[in-house]
């Protein structure tokens, strides 16, 4: 089976942390040892995107190696609107959508997600229905504590079934931010690693823990430890996990078999960066399609394979990772659909680079693209005034005339043009009428227009929201006697402020 | 002599770049290898600073171990306003100021420098006149071309006569960006060093390269290759010539005992900041008293001495460079008055860490100060409206009410406060009726009153201006038959517009 003659494993490690939060990314309290020995042990990929500035949709776009427009992770119920999977959705990953754990799963992989799932939390929607053989996690985010009247708390997952909630049985300190859950997604990481060494099977691991999303937790040993606050805590906590993990792998003599690919799901958020999370030297964070919102760390790991060491340019997303795993694992998907990923081997393993675009979408709108180092920006926003006057701004202390703009703007008849090598930080756009804006917008049109006369949008997966569909009744609740009653449906549009 | 029972080489790297500027401090196009290197095999130090946001001053403290408001390289023209030494200035490095070159000197030291000198260009300013017995560079910034009438061309000099002219016969094209100098400032230190291995003498080396220094040059070799453009060609060739260096004391068997320290006199300005230039995750650059502006790389090597890949997080500038060279020489400065360098011996060699202040002072203001990772504004400016009109902005892209203000803002009866931990890029002020702020405001309040009561400044060298002062004759024209005749003298006071 797969690749060669020997079976790889495969780890994915994907982590909400901004570019800039690592150390060898320029953290400037460098509290990620682990990840930094990890990129000097492996190639560190430097023009690595997720494929939308916010979870949901960059998940599903991994698992399924498709842009969310077409695996239908998107919203039409207003132009341009980022969506996810809060308990009121209704969509979620449809069955048409065939994931890399189901082709792994053919290949006779044994997978395991670890953390937060977020490709819907209806039963349908669950990983032990689309690949994975076993779950430790969640479907949604952790926010709460809810009273479980208007909103239930999010349930924690083993396998099929729930095994509590998070604040009532897996307690997160909203007071002191403590929580040790991401010490048990560590040891399932290592259990699960022990147990595939000794069956000698092949396996995928999706090791996602959530710690850095908010409301930010930590162990109690990590408390306090950062000069930079929880957030920094929740860094140097899953760091740590790293390096446990990795240690694993070798102690269990499966390293030089497995590729460990880290990257993040989206840029820092605006609630992390007030507590030193960083994108580095790109503009605005998490929700936004500048490049602190869509430009991701990435290391890839695989002692043996990948010499140590290494950097790459290559333009790189997390669809490729869908696409890399099948390779490896000789797996071959569907031909009926188009793919977004390309196989990354000829960069990991030759150092190969070559050019492709990079698609950054906010919700059905395509808002810029990237070829080589130009970046077109179609359509800017940040945010609604209205949100602001709330204090949120995704791009907070960043005010660049044209670019960071609080309304939509259409900048389709002459887009905004960058070069990321001279100004990473999209500050200074290229004048329209020079030679040099000619020639780059010249490709990238052609790039745009070869991608919408292939694209195919799938039915969108947020559009509608319900009561009623919420967390009240998970797989596994009657046997806890914790099922819980919700209201009639009541199905409406889903309201997307951003 | 010196320090144990072996003398210790000093080489002091002075290349103007940004904190974001090295790959391992987050640069995403990573073209510092040998930087990079430098640091794995040494201590970063992540929380060093320059004494000045621009060079003139900042190079000044660096020799003198002392503020500029003490060793008088700031004005009293305007308020709070940044000076320099352009070919107009007047003033320059005071007799008596005992520079670290004279103390090593008595030492038994053979020192050179090569690069800009800055210190003052007139006759009795220049390098000679001050410990260093030898020099190949020019005493002010490569501006220019210039006609020879209303300005002379700036002299190269070699040792105490100029040995010609930048443009004339030093030639840098502002067409192209292509000049050697670099080339000829790396063979310099390579023929120094060999030279002093050969002799068996003690020496101190400052090299000071001025490439990133608008007009940006590159030798044709480097010219092209950065993706980032002409800035990120310098920058790949001044580490080159580090790498060429530390190469050097490797071959001839120094390198155990040299300390070789690299920082920056400044953080990178808003012109380089255009072609890619970085200050990481700090706020605006040159010019300014935020992070941006003073914060500086530094990068530690000793092998055998220092332990590789160790990282400080010791508050620390480049006056503590004068200090620590003294210790390791053996020699003892003046006890008539105040240095503001301490040892890093502690800190380099036993990972010492112990609390210190930082002072941010413009021109003749104190605008802030940090102790701990608490950072008080009494002031801000960026640079005024004039100013901006014209297209310069110290602060471009970033704008946070209240920080990066256009106006001198006093904030001195209730400062801005930030916590450089969870927000190194003074976003977030501290609101002032936390304890939080009650707290950390006594002790920087404490820190300041204890810096006044201490503080007798030097007569400030930057208010006067002449054009007679102007480099029409410097020593040595006489013979190459290239002194030109200047006005007569006129002076007047120096106008500082930032």
């Amino acid at each position: 089976m797969g690749w060669g003659d020997v079976c790889i494993y495969l780890l994915y490690l994907l982590l909400q942390m901004g570019w800039g939060d690592l150390g060898i990314l320029g953290q400037p309290e460098k509290e990620t040892p682990n990840l930094d020995k990890m990129a000097a042990e492996g190639m560190l990929l430097l023009d690595f995107y997720t494929a939308n500035p916010l979870c949901s949709p960059s998940r599903a776009a991994l698992l399924t190696g498709r842009l969310p427009i077409r695996n239908g992770f998107y919203t039409t119920n207003d132009h341009a609107r980022n969506g996810y999977t809060p308990q009121e959705i209704v969509g979620g990953i449809p069955d048409s959508e065939v994931l890399v754990s189901e082709l792994l799963s053919q290949a006779g992989y044994r997978n395991k997600i670890i953390g937060k799932w977020h490709l819907g939390h209806r039963p349908q929607y669950l990983p032990l229905r689309h690949g994975f053989h076993e779950w430790f996690g969640a479907p949604n985010c952790h926010f709460g504590p809810y009273d479980n009247k208007a909103t239930p708390n999010i349930p924690v997952y083993n396998g099929s079934e729930m095994v509590g909630r998070y604040y009532e049985d897996f307690a997160i300190s909203r007071a002191s931010g403590e929580s040790n859950l991401t010490q048990l997604y560590v040891s399932e990481a290592l259990d699960f690693i022990d147990r595939q060494a000794a069956a000698g099977r092949p396996f995928f691991l999706y090791w996602a823990p959530d710690a850095t999303h908010g409301p930010l937790y930590a162990s109690r040993g990590f408390l306090g430890t950062s000069r930079r606050g929880l957030y920094g805590d929740v860094v140097r906590e899953l760091d740590d996990g790293v390096g446990r993990i990795l240690a694993r792998l070798r102690a269990r003599g499966l390293d030089t078999n497995t590729l460990v690919f880290f990257t993040s799901d989206n840029g820092a958020a605006m609630v992390s960066r007030t507590q030193g999370g960083s994108n580095g030297p790109f503009l605005c964070g998490k929700q936004t399609t500048f490049e602190g919102g869509m430009r991701e760390p990435a290391i890839a790991w695989w002692p043996s394979r990948i010499q140590p060491g290494q950097i790459s340019h290559q333009l790189s997303t997390v669809m490729d990772l869908f696409t890399t795993a099948l390779e490896l694992a000789g797996a071959v998907p569907p031909s009926d659909r188009v793919y977004d990923g390309t196989s990354l081997l000829p960069t990991l393993l030759n150092g190969t680079e070559v050019d492709r675009p990079v698609f950054y979408y906010r919700g059905d709108e395509l808002m810029a693209v990237r070829y080589g180092l130009y970046k077109a920006h179609f359509w800017t926003w940040t945010n609604g005034q209205d949100e602001r006057s709330k204090g949120i701004d995704f791009c907070r202390g960043e005010d660049i005339p044209g670019v960071t703009t609080m309304q939509q703007v259409n900048y389709t008849d002459s887009p905004l043009l960058f070069h990321l090598g001279r100004d990473p930080g999209e500050r200074y756009s290229i004048k329209p009428k020079s030679s040099e804006y000619k020639q780059a917008m010249r490709k990238l049109e052609e790039v745009v227009a070869s991608h919408r006369a292939g694209l195919l949008p799938g039915e969108p997966q947020f559009n509608m929201c319900d009561s009623a569909v919420m967390n009240w009744a998970p797989p596994g609740c009657e046997k806890l006697g914790r099922c819980l009653k919700g209201p009639e449906s009541k199905p409406y549009k889903c309201p997307w402020p951003h």
